[in-house]
């Protein structure tokens, strides 16, 4: 049993809010156990330069933790004057993430922004981020009689080898001992997106990888569901 | 009558979520209308360099704009590279409100981080951050056993001559309207620390400063007694 | 007595220095005790991209101070690669401050900027760039046949109380001390433009407040008589 | 067959010049087909602040693209004043992939920088860094009477799906078309340390991932071979 | 006959105020025709960390150009974010001129600062920063009782081929249009400390180099006399 | 005899490799003894703001050493986030010296960007940059049908006094001794560029000038020869 009592196999509890702020076109509190991630869609007009009069749009996402998101203030990356290269990888994997499931040229000359502040963070936030930007997203593209520019749902969920035991969703202090680390990104339709799987303290095998990708699949069955739910329960 | 069917000298709903997140010390989510900021107040050991083996602490503020808070999406600052001039003048007006009561002899040689999140903006961040931070203040520093290190409660309220009437706590449309605006920031006891009044399209007279400063004092003691149920709800 | 034999109510010695420049259209040298601020203002064609097309112009200014016009050397801002939140508010206020009597219709889609560099600090560097860029501006719309584009002249000065005493006109020395501080701005019709009044040390009262008001329209009127005498004195 | 005449599995010619400098510890000119990247190692006294006193070394690596590299001339990130996240994400990366078989306690309170510079840009440029900075590091650890610093090789290939076909060592041509895109870590003992498979274009299936592994594990056996190959013939 | 009336070997009018300030150290406000540069020279106590416990001082430069001293207004650099390469390419000179006649063991471990002001732009200004930069180093090291921390005086020059004549001391107009552009610095006993001749639109011979020189000389020697005058009148 | 066994008057080994990458229009690696600087010229339609229009063309250069090249690492300048002013120095110095033999209006409104990053630094990498980059820009005008844009051929050497000794083409241990330092910048006809003669230890006179620019202008000869010969074994 983990420190919160958890199976190995089970994910911490799920709730998300959808329009959680009233401005943007869609905008998500999601939550996974203590790690609380606000994620907003905003649609505009526009696209970059390199893709004007392409027909096509962009789907861009920017990432960000609060400084007091995690036990000990972290310092802000504005006054800093610049990201730091944990943020910039970060937010690049949400942006192919959701752009995997995008269809741009349904989208049009239009910028879908993604953006992901995590207000707590208790490890697995760029999974949390991922999951809670595509209800966003289909919550915006929705409002804006976009939804077509979607193809699919994208959700993701982060693995690990602690100890040598496979466990599903870690939370920071899991994550923080893990000898293997995965990041998982799958479709709606049960495809991957994005497998990035690291060792940190010891290299792993190739079954190593299989079980913890059969178990990462249960992992994203289960918040497939609780996005659908969350989007069917809002007005 | 207002847009929102507030009367002249009323405040807009106020909402103030003591210990909304459960790492940092002290962390409130204050909601004045919609307006919504995330205040957190962090305690590091240690002082900057100025000040080290003086036995006095520092605190200091942090302020920013989630990018999706306000009706169109704002660039992020971290990715910009440089936080605007507006944001470095509110966080310094935020530090010094709250510097203005606390007791940096008693807080010893720590420090105590504001960080003022502003997750939806409708008019007035400036000033609830300041109300915000207070609690999230006094909550971390009750927490370490540090009351002694704040003298006595601060909350800011705006203001505002808006087509020549006089209106208490001013939203974005009002705002943006305003003849003349007024930042009013008051202690516990009923004390001016700052005033700050602009005009914003025409000057105004000294009869109109006293009028905005009386109907501003009435503001702030409404706000004054929801800091204080709010952090006597708190366990 | 102060301490370079002033009375309470008294301004410092002013000394304002018309085309002090070839070059610029309007340069001024503005002198108030030992405090000395280069105040230019340079018409440009053209407007920011949010005005384009609009009918109106912009004024904006810049403030820096010399890195050797402190008693100790500051660092210059050039070379650190950042203004100081302190250099970015001051900037702020002082465009507010000329904004506040310009008729940007009729200026039209040109740019006035407004800079000011102090040469010497000591003291009130943020009212007596005010104060002198007025000049500057004047002078350089009326060269260009565009004196329409001022409404009327405007002005600031310092106060504070300083050890329980109301003064005018704070040099540095005081201004290190004081418990209260307070920056006003007047238009020459002796209209308000902005009030900033801060505790430094602690709280004040309202009858503090209108007293430091009173105080310092006289002080006003004098620096108005001033810069009009300067400007009829040019040629 | 591919455009150079290459059967799917086959990798580029390899050519590895060890000593290519004269000065650091360690430098490598790792050529893999057309790619060509300058790899050195070298090692300094003393670790960043965090480590200091921990009795454990460091390790990390920094990435550039010379502006001329690749077919259009890219921006030199010098002048640009801040590095690409592309940048970020890659130095990222090849740092982890040399800490995974370093022993941070063996190489004492030491930093071993790792560049990497692509003097010429052809596909797989990340990987043929890790694979050119091991030789460069084991060569500059061995010259330093280090070696006990590096546990055992690592290296990495690039693969991908591009027309349905799996493809090892894709060329740029290659990559700008594949669907599926995976970049490979293994240790000389045949272990994982990086996976990380992208959809470009098309979600992919664990069929599609389980072959890419395959073919990606005989590459990297033959790049391995040529690192050993190389550091043997070095004098 | 020049533009402006001179003959080809003729210097412009020449003003060196001492002490133009009150504050720093050293300052002097030092005209050559309408280039006005402010020149101070500040000391501080402690040396850069390459330099700690060598017993030897450190003297260094900055330079800047109000954003008004041109015709048309230049950006100021501190808002732009960083100094421009002419800005960094003239302070660089400036310091290694006056550091060529510094006696650095003799400065002991003190730093000082050159700051180069430009108040009005016409041509020269970087050789008029020198020659300013000396004066105010003269009286800062004077008042310290460092006098023997510089060895002799340094000055400087600029000269140039316009419409294949050989001119004293360009002014902007003249400098526009130059074909060949030489800034040379000389110490008082007449030998060479830097020269920098450049073809700005056509390659030039031995023999124009040699006349330039010739002439720079004798410009040289009356700077020289004006400074040691300045320093002289000065109480 | 020269610690290398050069006489005073000889030049280092030069090498210089033509083509040395497939993609870049121009590219040289060019060797003088150690010192090895890849010179690349690309070339871009369309021209800066400032020329659009004009039927004119510009040239400019970047200039970078990587951190390995010195013997010691010296810190990435993207990592650091600006360019030293060294490396801004240098690279205007490259740009003046190519642009004084092109002719911008033969080369119509494209761009030709010069970028030398030095390999391996041995002193003289400023000189070793223009004498490759111009056998870089004449290679890919050449093969543009733009070879009417260089009107003649640009090379440089530094030389320097060294133990009161006249040496020509410093490696780096003479360079960090030398008492003057001289880099000349000479067309293939035999007129100057540039010279920019720097006392580094002691004031020089122009005897020391004379014999050093007549030592240079024999060096050149040579290097002029060199640059010839490559270009012309080129296919």
């Amino acid at each position: 049993m983990r420190g919160d009592g958890r199976r190995a196999n089970q994910l911490r509890p799920l709730e998300i809010l959808v329009d959680y702020l009233e401005q943007p076109f869609g905008s998500v509190l999601y939550s996974q156990g203590k790690t609380r991630v606000l994620c907003t869609a905003s649609l505009d007009e526009g696209v970059p330069r390199w893709l004007r009069d392409s027909g096509r749009g962009w789907l861009t996402a920017e990432y960000s933790m609060l400084p007091a998101s995690t036990g000990e203030r972290t310092q802000r990356e504005a006054s800093a004057g610049k990201q730091k290269g944990r943020t910039v990888e970060i937010q690049r994997l949400i942006g192919r993430a959701l752009r995997s499931v995008a269809d741009l040229e349904a989208l049009g000359e239009r910028t879908l922004w993604i953006d992901c502040d995590v207000l707590q963070a208790d490890g697995g936030t760029r999974c949390a981020a991922i999951s809670g930007a595509w209800v966003a997203a289909a919550r915006a593209l929705g409002r804006a009689g976009l939804s077509r520019a979607l193809r699919e749902p994208v959700a993701a969920v982060s693995l690990g080898i602690v100890g040598g035991e496979l466990l599903l969703d870690l939370d920071y202090h899991e994550d923080s001992s893990a000898e293997v680390d995965l990041n998982l990104v799958m479709t709606g339709s049960g495809r991957l997106v994005e497998v990035q799987a690291t060792a940190e303290r010891a290299p792993f095998d190739r079954d190593g990888l299989d079980s913890l990708l059969d178990l990462g699949e249960a992992g994203i069955a289960a918040i497939r569901h609780a996005q659908e739910a969350a989007l069917d329960a809002a007005p």
